[in-house]
């Protein structure tokens, strides 16, 4: 079966959308991301731009804050204390790469936790580490909603991640491992959580024989063709977060033809866990406003 | 061969005696930390007491600053703040536990993460997942050390973690899985880290089966005679995290006897990973103050 990604984007940005309209027809005001972009960087403008088409469409209130690409370190944590005491705003997020002089670890560390709706600062990591509330980066939270939704238990499950990441590996393997203290706000299944996770990468040894006893497989490696049909175990789910281009066309790290003979589940490229990304933003913009916000 | 990890913690002491009187030596003062303790726990007040005595030991000024149990939050938060913003304190520890109507949670995140010795906030904890320099908790630092003073090599190696506390398990898969980013001061080792590791727990399935494919077996469940000579492949390593009391003696989580003879390293208990634990302590203060302190 086909875990269609692009399917369930869809939906959830239908039930924000009723929610934040729900909001409003009690008097609230609309949640507010704003968004931090720095110099003109083809490829940030347009995810910028797709950002804030994809909060419009959910009635999520966004403003662009844009700086020129000589913008001194100073100035831009200026501008992030600003967004972190500014009682309108709910969430923000600086849109990566910056500029080579500015220190990208500085920027995001200074993020109020309660407002770094891309999950990436020290303090939201270590919260979800610990199993305190925290605010989880997109990938992983996508991958994670996908999984509930199609009502993919983990408890007891080996899940062999490949990868380790700081924005896909290594979340999504603490996430699965954890008792299932945190529900998702909208989130169906109680039972995310509670697999026994293997980490895989590049100095892993004899990678097929551990991926054969998986139950679930994440691959987040980007290396097209990486995990082939005599990898998976008959009726594994197969999570494919790669995105690669290969002859112009968008590939995953999985052998999709071969590998969906296989599995049980498969996320295709494009369309399964990529449209999740967007989505978690969304998400997470609600429930900063919805925990934080007067 | 035992790891004999009594014989090491003494061994970094002299170092670190060393290394103070050196600092000394130098005009510098020396390094300086702060226990707070509230209540009168008796366990607290026993620990406490031997932390004190390892700082003396080795040159370390260390204060402590006792409330009684009624303090409110407010005035507990209120000191941390002023820990923090103490130019003369390089480091310091809030022991836990804290009486019930104060939440642990709220006065460790307060705590400045460069002065956070105990390795247990959430900035820290994040910086260890991201790979940033971070002050590491007392135990995976411990055995981490043991590790590398044995020349021990993980690199592609399978570790299987059995236990998913904040305070070992899920810390120690993070460092041991990592590339090695970060050499921690006066350790030997290069090669620590680039493990793939395998988190397992109460809900998994076969432990058995999956502790036989193991390279490195760290336990810390806290179930005396947990992991048997069945599990454990000729040769492995074994660290034994485990103290608990069992017809007024102290064991591990391993059955040490027979497994010793299958193994090729083995942390005995007592003598093991627990004298590493108060030396961790000792080498965070002073990191803390190589690193910031002017």
């Amino acid at each position: 079966m086909i875990l269609d990604g692009k399917k369930i984007a869809a939906e959830i940005r239908g039930e924000l959308r009723k929610q934040i309209e729900a909001l409003r027809a009690e008097g609230k005001r609309a949640p507010k991301l704003a968004i931090v972009i720095v110099g003109n960087n083809p490829a940030s403008e347009t995810y910028v731009n797709n950002k804030l088409k994809a909060c419009a469409e959910v009635g999520i209130e966004a403003v662009k804050i844009a700086y020129t690409a000589d913008i001194t370190e100073q100035t831009l944590l200026a501008e992030v204390h600003k967004l972190n005491d500014d009682p309108s705003i709910d969430g923000f997020i600086v849109q990566l790469p910056l500029p080579g002089h500015i220190r990208e670890t500085t920027i995001l560390s200074a993020i109020d936790y309660r407002k770094d709706v891309d999950g990436l600062t020290p303090a939201n990591v270590g919260r979800t580490v610990q199993g305190l509330p925290s605010i989880v980066s997109a990938t992983p939270r996508g991958i994670r909603e996908l999984l509930a939704r199609y009502n993919i238990q983990t408890e007891g499950k080996h899940v062999v991640v490949i990868g380790r990441s700081n924005i896909v590996g290594k979340p999504i393997a603490m996430l699965l491992m954890q008792r299932p203290y945190l529900s998702l706000p909208n989130m169906s299944a109680a039972s995310l959580g509670d697999a026994t996770v293997t980490i895989c990468h590049s100095k892993t040894r004899d990678l097929a024989a551990i991926c054969r006893t998986a139950d679930i497989i994440i691959v987040a490696a980007g290396s097209p063709g990486l995990l082939t049909a005599d990898m998976v175990k008959e009726g594994a789910t197969i999570i494919d977060v790669g995105i690669n281009r290969v002859d112009g066309k968008l590939v995953g790290d999985v052998d999709f033809e071969n590998v969906s003979r296989v599995a049980a589940h498969i996320t295709p490229v494009p369309g399964g866990v990529g449209p999740m990304t967007i989505v978690s933003l969304l998400q997470n913009t609600l429930q900063a406003y919805n925990e934080h916000s007067r």
